[in-house]
């Protein structure tokens, strides 16, 4: 039982995080700390969190555990205010969708209470936000994933992992370096050229006639260009040597199929199709078995 | 009423068209011809035919309607084949995702009869295929782009058109290059992306560890990357000239993207990932609200 959790940014990511673990009965008191009354007021309405904290060093003090569910750019920020009122007792996690950066800003702000800090990322979320999207179930057989630092003591650890498990999710290891570039090529690639490609169109003379004409396989291809642009800027920015190289390999694909294509090769072209639609197949028959969740490459835990 | 429709390819495309049809009441005698006996007989079993042709020949002869539904590779051999058979009073149309290519084809094979070609393009699909998927509600809803020529005759075009009707679609028009050019942008050049980084994914070093992070916003993002590399390699190929544009101009946003990424420029990404998301969320309403599919450009008949 986590007698105190005090959580920054009770919108969709850390609403959810309270509720599973009040759900769970693992949570005594959560304070919600952030930018916006209107969003505390309704979280409290909604008991996701018990109290709305008077100040960040009000949240932290006697906390078991402080979660950073605030955007990306906004942790060094809140890592300093916190860090006088952070007693030894307190471990604090974060739910970034980058990890080197929000390293490199602990280490900044947190100084030698760096062994406090344990960074997360899990891999749930939604096109919704705010505390009206919160939902106690949204980690369920979810991925988290762990980047531990080498100052990381083992109970710190524990308590970090043994909280996401309370809220159903699946824990994994990886180092920031290793996740960056991870989600790198799986997530933020994909939501640039979704936004690339919907912007390219939209900026075309003839936008309107080809947008009345776009169907239910763009609509899917462009689902996560629905996103915050605000949010995926700081992800972009954030991992920018990582989506730099992804990209670089991505347009290298793109010029080689160019080739193919001004040459008319049709058996170079269906075998790259083919190699795809082959991979997709092989990865969905894992997830739908499971095995992408039990049985990880990369350090489960 | 149709007395006589003949369907080359009795699977999800014309397997359906069939079934709207006779749900309609507007089919009397359906015959089918096709590559595989085992799909034809299954049709057949599946009441969406009532007969399986013994040639070509005698599939069209007496006929009303012709439906091309075959790979669009195909159609160049399935209009030769049936030309000398073809009655003043046949109209024949198709399905494929192109149509430039078709067009050129059916003149090559039809010479003087090419009046009686129509050219079309039914707006809907799914990854499944083969006449266990076709639905007599497929096309409810959906566009049908009838790209006429200069020698349909006002009866040929009618005659389509009120087929496609009475299976629930909405009618449009566009030119062969026009619908060319439109596809290209919303659907062919997608599919070439979304195989593209599965592919360039599937080869690196790391695939295993990489896929196993992958989550909703991949699956959906690739979702295409699931179509038959056969098919898509034809339409490729068929579309090269429109297909090469797009593509060019995709990789050219990319630069400019990636050199925004390279200078940290958040402003610049931000404006890109706002006004694609602003273009998304248009588009997404335009259908909700239905003028996606009442208020066409383009020419809506």
């Amino acid at each position: 039982m986590l007698q105190k959790i005090a959580i920054f940014g009770v919108g969709l990511i850390g609403g959810s995080f309270a509720l599973a673990l009040k759900n769970a009965g693992a949570a005594g008191h959560v304070v919600g700390v952030g930018r916006s009354r209107a969003s505390l007021e309704r979280a409290l309405a909604l008991g996701i969190i018990d109290e709305i904290a008077t100040s960040a060093a009000d949240a932290v003090r006697g906390a078991d555990l402080v979660l950073l569910a605030a955007p990306v750019a906004q942790t060094g920020a809140i890592l300093r205010a916190i860090e006088p009122a952070l007693e030894a007792g307190t471990v604090v996690t974060d739910a970034g969708s980058t990890k080197s950066d929000v390293v490199q800003a602990a280490r900044a702000a947190l100084g030698n209470k760096i062994g406090q800090f344990v960074p997360g990322h899990p891999i749930a979320g939604s096109e919704s936000n705010g505390p009206d999207a919160a939902l106690p179930r949204l980690y369920a057989g979810k991925k988290v994933v762990i980047a531990a630092l080498p100052e990381n003591d083992e109970r710190s650890l524990a308590l970090v992992a043994n909280a996401w498990r309370q809220c159903g999710a699946v824990i994994y290891r990886l180092s920031p370096e290793r996740h960056d570039q991870v989600f790198a090529a799986v997530s933020h690639l994909p939501h640039l050229l979704a936004y690339a490609l919907v912007d390219d169109i939209a900026n075309k003379a003839n936008a309107d006639l080809l947008f009345q004409y776009a169907a239910s396989g763009f609509r899917d291809f462009t689902r996560i260009a629905g996103s915050s642009p605000e949010m995926w800027r700081d992800i972009t920015l954030a991992n920018r040597s990582a989506m730099l190289a992804e990209l670089d390999s991505y347009i290298a694909q793109l010029q080689r199929m160019r080739g193919m294509l001004a040459a008319g090769d049709g058996p170079a072209l269906e075998a790259v199709f083919a190699n795809a639609r082959q991979a997709r197949e092989k990865w969905i028959a894992a997830i739908e078995s499971g095995t992408g969740t039990t049985a990880p490459q990369g350090g489960q835990q």
